[in-house]
């Protein structure tokens, strides 16, 4: 009966396949896309090693997934969630696709291209901007990437 | 016999793959990706229309290919030729692939991400930064690009 309590079930599931993701061994980040009416359409872990390719990040292959589906390069009135903070190639795509709003968890200060680095939605030539949310699940997505990393060294 | 002449296969190349894709209705950009003896691994280009896919770029569809080919994510000592200056989305990608070189030909002042927008190669947490060689047939790229959008308005 807690009506202030935020139910976040897309970002829920991108932490649990993020988690998989991790333990396949790749970076554990993935990413959901949901439709205009919440329901998801595309959903995808980091696949950069399995495929061979460096643009194989999770919410490059979301995006692949869900313009296939839609038949279409723009995903208008699409969300995107994400475990991390995208990179700038990332960043660029979710521009590309006209993502309506970008949910991510965890910031990253080192490779991150939204709210770091090449902060890719803050100039005058970035076309279009989603609305962005950060620090959804930060904790877990945190911590998933910290053992991960920890478990490689 | 003139000795200074400046020969560059893989640029003209790239450039009549451009023209081909311009001529299939997609944005006339092309790109090639050469090994470290020079040879061509690689080449697309732009394909975002026909496969419904926002990160169909000619840069990355190329890196997607050379890595399949090298069975690799990283295309270290492949360098990578491009008719207009690559968006922030590719940018990035060329770092991800650590691409040795990046030569490319026209400038992008409304959608470039290397010498304009997002500059992605100019921030401290560019972890690659390969070496950038602009200009390159920049005037033949430069009337593809005007003549095909010419023909759309």
């Amino acid at each position: 009966m807690n009506g202030t309590m935020f139910r976040n079930d897309a970002m829920t599931d991108a932490l649990r396949l993020a988690a998989e993701t991790g333990e396949a061994g790749e970076v554990p980040v993935a990413a959901i896309i949901t439709d205009s009416a919440g329901e998801v359409i595309a959903m995808a872990g980091n696949r950069v090693e399995r495929d061979h390719d460096p643009s194989a990040h999770a919410e490059i292959l979301a995006i692949r997934q869900a313009a296939a589906i839609m038949g279409s390069a723009r995903l208008n009135d699409c969300d995107l969630w994400v475990t991390l903070e995208p990179c700038a190639m990332c960043a660029a795509a979710i521009s590309h696709a006209r993502i309506r709003r970008l949910y991510y968890g965890a910031d990253d200060p080192k490779s991150g291209g939204v709210a770091h680095g090449a902060r890719v939605f803050s100039h005058a030539t970035c076309h279009h901007k989603p609305e962005v949310y950060s620090g959804i699940g930060a904790e877990q997505s945190a911590a998933l990437l910290k053992d991960f990393f920890a478990r490689r060294r």
